[in-house]
């Protein structure tokens, strides 16, 4: 095989733009196999941009097709797990766009189907994973250079929706047909980099907002509180309502600093010593320097600047690239599709936190969680409840 | 009166910087009467550098000298209720430096005191009240320029404190002498600013790390999450840790958004209409478009650049000028002594979640925290415990 043939499941914004990217030939080692849609309109739009390509209302005859090796899904949340099971059992790679599900067990069973067939390739579209930016400083963080994570806090409030976003669907923002707000549409991207860089937490405490800006049942508001369990703490803000939105990411290291603005540059500090090595050989007479403001802490630490600009869609081709090459020729993979479980649970902690008014653990018990979503879905009286 | 003569007690490097502030006359309406310290040593730097000023190493006898009109107390934090209320028992006008107390009771007692002798002046020395930055910002925020505030962030972590800065005095970061670490010596600059502009919350949940990074017993590190009860919340970080440090705080309300970085400099954006209204009105194809990134958002909104440095000593020349401008013509204080219980308050429920593990009112059980505290003091065996 020299391309993979790819089968797009969904037409919307993602699977419109996955589809341009690679007929534009910005994505290497890729076509476009079939597209499916379960929608007439989107059909016949399917048919208008790509007329010579295959199309199918139902995906489960595009995975019998014949035309395609692999498939992206780029459907309601709640359906990747079902998906992307069908798909791997019918031999075709899988890459499904984030977030992984909405629960962890639906999550955890697709993860078990997947690694009970490995020689299918399974990944996730976290695209920022792409971005050079945060590859560089997942780089410094592993190679120690600011030594262990004390705390991190990331406020994105960039998730601007307003109320028109939200009356697209049906199944936007509501509790049956997406299973949550922007802890499962928007920030996953934030929850995938900011576990990939400083590590699971132990332990989520969260305040959630539900209909606070917006008229949806689910959440347009977060802020949650975790704990590593060996001191180090991180807080993550988001919200839908900033006009103007904020993108800082800070990360704070026995040896060193990195504040990450935008998405697009970076700060690091390095510590010339280990921050307390620095804190314990200053004598007393220095710090009586140091309150005059006489003391040159300059000379503590050197600051590097970085800075990248990758356009948004590019880090899709990115990852639709490396998805193709790991088929072709084992390249590893930005994101197994295994990883695709920690931006689940930790969603799924915070949302649990918040109903529960307390401090969950991170392994919470599954089926409380599902429980509680459940009851959401029959208050809303729309969708079925779903299975554990 | 002409001239307030003001009783300096406590002469360490709080109380030498006003004595030098107001004999440099960088302190209109106010000399210096007498100063205090019953640490020989001490007395002896006083003679030294004031030879011309009546010296005592009993407070009590200042306050009977007839010396001074007003005292400033810059005492270990637990001492400012007792010598506040002897003070003002003397008929003599009262400053208290920051914290008023080191919890709630003892400032209640105070408080009370002085609302019962309403012709002695009582005000409390938050000099970063007296940063026009700040100022500009409170009446922002209450002419409601930017609203109602919907969440508000303070990352405050330039109190870098090396080792030798506990090391200095027995009393030092220790529950007995001082009766906490950042939360009562550094941060209270903040916990007050916070609630004066933002208001007081309903509940408060925190993670608090005891001698993470420093040898001590109390807090070096806090993150504390508050909900004011009607949708907003806010949190606060800080640490005696980060070399380099933060101060960025950030104000978000329904009409427009405050970012306030390094204590210099804000910028305010305004938003045209009111968020929800603008989110509201939006069409179906304007949200494409800006999906699309071809809607212009700056339309929405204007933005404003603020700009201030004044020099550290300058606020507390200026809080020592309204102090004396207050007994002199009745100028209204920048912060009445009342004004002080509001961050002990806080202070104590951030110790106090993180204690019990649980999010408390803000109203919480004051002699819970006591006995609580009285437990780390009695652990700590240097010190007496304390009373309500």
């Amino acid at each position: 095989m020299n391309t993979v043939r790819l089968g797009i499941i969904g037409y919307g914004a993602q699977g419109g733009l996955y589809a341009r990217l690679i007929t534009e030939d910005r994505v290497p080692g890729m076509s476009v196999g079939a597209i499916c849609d379960n929608d007439p309109e989107k059909v016949a739009k399917i048919t208008e941009d790509h007329p010579d390509t295959p199309v199918y209302s139902d995906y489960k005859e595009l995975l019998a097709s014949g035309d395609v090796d692999a498939v992206v899904t780029t459907v309601p949340h709640y359906l990747h797990p079902e998906m992307a099971i069908a798909a791997i059992d019918a031999g075709l790679h899988t890459l499904v766009d984030k977030p992984a599900g909405v629960y962890t067990s639906q999550v955890q069973e697709m993860n078990d189907f997947a690694a009970a067939h490995p020689d299918v390739t399974f990944a996730l579209m976290f695209n920022q994973r792409a971005n050079p930016l945060y590859q560089r400083i997942k780089e410094i963080v592993e190679a120690g250079e600011i030594g262990a994570i004390r705390r991190s806090n990331w406020i994105i409030t960039t998730w601007w929706r307003p109320m028109a976003y939200y009356k697209q669907s049906d199944w936007r923002a509501t509790w049956g047909g997406e299973g949550g707000g922007v802890l499962v549409n928007q920030v996953p991207h934030q929850l995938d980099l900011w576990q990939w860089i400083c590590g699971v937490p132990q332990s989520v405490y969260s305040k959630v907002a539900y209909g606070f800006r917006r008229d949806i049942a689910v959440e347009d508001e977060v802020t949650a509180l975790v704990d590593y369990g060996n001191g180090a703490t991180g807080v993550l803000i988001t919200a839908v309502h900033d006009v103007i939105g904020t993108d800082r990411f800070e990360i704070l290291g026995d040896k060193g600093k990195i504040v990450v603005e935008g998405s697009k540059t970076a700060t690091v500090t390095r510590l010339t010593k280990d921050e307390r090595e620095i804190s314990d050989t200053m004598t007393g007479p220095e710090v009586r320097e140091l309150f005059k403001g006489n003391l040159d802490t300059t000379e503590l630490y050197t600051t590097e600047t970085l800075e990248y600009n990758r356009p948004w869609g590019q880090q899709h081709a990115s990852v639709l690239e490396n998805f193709a090459a790991h088929i072709l020729d084992g390249t590893p993979l930005i994101a197994p599709g295994s990883d695709g479980m920690t931006g689940v649970r930790l969603a799924n902690a915070i949302h649990l936190s918040s109903w529960l008014g307390r401090e969950v653990p991170i392994d919470f018990d599954q089926s409380e969680y599902l429980q509680l979503l459940n009851e959401r879905i029959r208050a809303e009286g729309k969708f079925p409840e779903r299975e554990a």
